[in-house]
């Protein structure tokens, strides 16, 4: 029996979680990996702010010192979110010889190449499944499971609370804002929800991804970002009568070493596996050249995230030596990727016309002179007063060539409401 | 860079895949993992019987001594099927000091302790995760990424044969006999296709996949079997008309130590997640107490299975020392575990009755005499001359109550036409 003594950053909810799944498994632990973890202290900022949750009252410390000069301490999980100082105290238990394992996709995305750095130095491990899509083994999966593939494509419903509400509108035909009152209301979304509805969370989650599906630094700002403030339930209504749902997709494709990455909302064919993945799920569906098309599909929050916080636990604590992943991890995005904005994929566009004599054909004029080619074209009766709505879903085009297309659209003749790009 | 040499046991179409795959891959095998691996030695039966697939001629050898014996080699891939000679020779890889990594099922499945045995005798390692579905990463999952679980329940669609042939099935209501040999002239059933209809093949799987879930041998003679033979179009259509999707599900199932282990043909409702699972895919769906609900899907076959066994292959030789499963893997299922035959689902009845005043109520009566409650039924007009059809779907009741209700039933007045099992 090997004894571990561990501490936390962070005594909050998913803190909570891992501390009693630590304590449910404690014979399990024992006999499957012949490990005794003992949680000897957890740093909170203060008494008063501690909401009880099974952790002992008596663990709690307020100056992280307590943490990163006890000796005994060899392992320490972090679960304060952000960047600062999460980043900051994960560096110094790092650099003081304990390993960590964090479930801080932010941290991460901004300071990955520091942190592996450290712990590589000090000869410690960094662990971070829990970081993306909580209990799904995506981590695992795209570090050892699937070396010999070359990753062409990876489409993520990363983040649970712009899934909720897509679901919701999708099947109830309900408004954004309403939706968005009950996700508050029910706990799914957070009080200032710009985090997950304009997508930085699933960003943040696609930058590590990318990464390691691609063996080459994919930082944050690489990734082009766009929420779901803006999606209707016209929108999603329209969509579906053309057979296609609506999802804040995080999408990574690879064709030699030309990259995009971008998180959208994205229209897919409701026969899709990853159309199906609904409410809270995450799902990542991902190609590779060998093993062809998989996905991996499970919950990204609450208790799943401490299945993946307590399995990185006693990997690490079970592992003979820590394993990194082999690319330059570097603070830049890697320069042998190319990374670029003008991807080619499919169009939805929803233009509200004047209806009048030739106001179709000039509409399909301005997509023609940028050579863009439309798929299928719906046009519903009228929405207000002497306009139209039109529909088109184009062929494969290039970014490039449809913003083109639609800045030459006249507004007083066809205004643009939406541009969504589908995928397949 | 660390040179490895290694030789295949078996040089038909996987290995076929494995060959090329990492001819592939040499360039980034060196550059992720600092491997150069060299493929020195094929072992196949004769020359006549080699069909070329890109492993060079001068690479066979015929004589599994000249592997064994080699001092070189430090590792061997198993790709010859079935369970002798296959579990000999690698037993025999293993005492020679040498790592085996296997897509082979049966022979691990039915040798699987002393192998494991052998291998930690001699300090080297012992692969398999190419030897459940494919390249779905669900060995190591099981074994790393869900160690913070106790797995109660696992579900899967782990033989892609009878998944084409069933898919194809519900979706043209076409009869078995027919697609069965579409599927034999496509390439995806054998010319004797017993050990995929009969559910061998996915037996073997499971009692693979639930020693790891379960934490303790579940041997092969453990599973309940019955194969897809004798489903009918006609079970399907009425299966499909109620809401359900037929699938032969590998089940594995966990109450404290009470244990259930079956493969059958399985009524899914439209809506669950393997009920989408379609043609060639695997997948596995498993609730861990943790985890909560997560699925995995993938290809089983092919040169995914060569995804998986390269990329174990990888894992050997960076591993720096090899890991097993902690559970008491002895030659004999695990005492600790009670395995049930009277496991408690739904059933879903068909019976041809005689159309006479009373029937109904005789049939129901022998449901009603061993406390099996019917949750909905269905009359359909005569199916022959003076007879109906009559389907129920019973609630939740244990297999020993139903079979005791069927034995009651008089065939000269409704005979038992089909019992199929229902899962949620």
């Amino acid at each position: 029996m090997k004894n571990v003594t561990i501490a936390f950053l962070g005594g909050g909810n998913i803190g909570g979680c891992v501390y009693r799944l630590l304590e449910d498994m404690k014979q399990e632990i024992a006999a499957r990996c012949g490990l005794g973890i003992t949680v000897k202290k957890v740093l909170v900022k203060d008494r008063e702010s501690f909401i009880p949750n099974g952790i002992p009252e008596e663990l709690l410390v307020f100056d992280r010192q307590e943490i990163m000069a006890d000796p005994d301490i060899s392992l320490v999980c972090e679960f304060m979110g952000g960047e600062h100082p999460a980043a900051d105290f994960m560096l110094e238990a790092l650099k003081a010889g304990k390993t960590v394992v964090t479930a801080n996709k932010v941290a991460l995305a901004l300071h990955w190449s520091e942190l592996q750095a450290a712990a590589q130095a000090q000869g410690v491990g960094l662990y971070y499944e829990a970081s993306v899509c909580g209990a799904i083994p995506i981590i695992a999966t795209l570090n050892g499971s699937l070396q010999a593939n070359r990753i062409d494509r990876l489409m993520g419903i990363i983040n649970g609370t712009t899934n909720y509400i897509l679901s919701r509108m999708y099947k109830n035909g309900e408004d954004y804002d309403l939706v968005l009152r009950d996700a508050q209301a029910l706990g799914l979304a957070e009080p200032n929800p710009a985090f997950d509805v304009e997508g930085m969370d699933a960003a943040y989650k696609l930058s590590i991804l990318a990464s390691l599906a691609f063996h080459g630094r994919v930082t944050y700002e690489k990734v082009y970002r766009e929420g779901i403030t803006g999606v209707t339930a016209m929108d999603i209504a329209c969509g579906k009568e053309m057979g296609y749902v609506l999802k804040l997709l995080a999408i990574a494709k690879r064709d030699g070493n030309r990259v995009e990455v971008r998180v959208h909302p994205t229209f897919l064919p409701e026969h899709h596996p990853l159309a199906q993945v609904d409410g809270s799920f995450n799902a990542v569906y991902l190609y590779g050249h060998s093993c062809e098309d998989m996905m991996l599909q499970g919950f990204g929050a609450g208790t799943p995230t401490a299945s993946a916080v307590v399995s990185d636990v006693l990997n690490a604590c079970t592992a003979p030596a820590h394993a990194f992943p082999a690319f330059a991890n570097t603070a830049e995005a890697d320069a042998s990727l190319h990374f670029t904005g003008n991807w080619e994929t499919r169009y939805f566009i929803r233009v509200s016309a004047k209806d009048a004599p030739g106001v179709l054909a000039k509409v399909a004029d301005c997509f023609a002179r940028e050579n863009v080619s439309i798929a299928t074209m719906l046009q519903k009766g009228a929405v207000d007063e002497g306009r139209v709505m039109l529909i088109f879903v184009t062929h494969a085009t290039h970014e490039r060539a449809m913003q083109a297309a639609l800045s030459r659209l006249d507004p007083e003749i066809a205004r643009l409401e939406s541009m969504i790009r589908v995928e397949e």
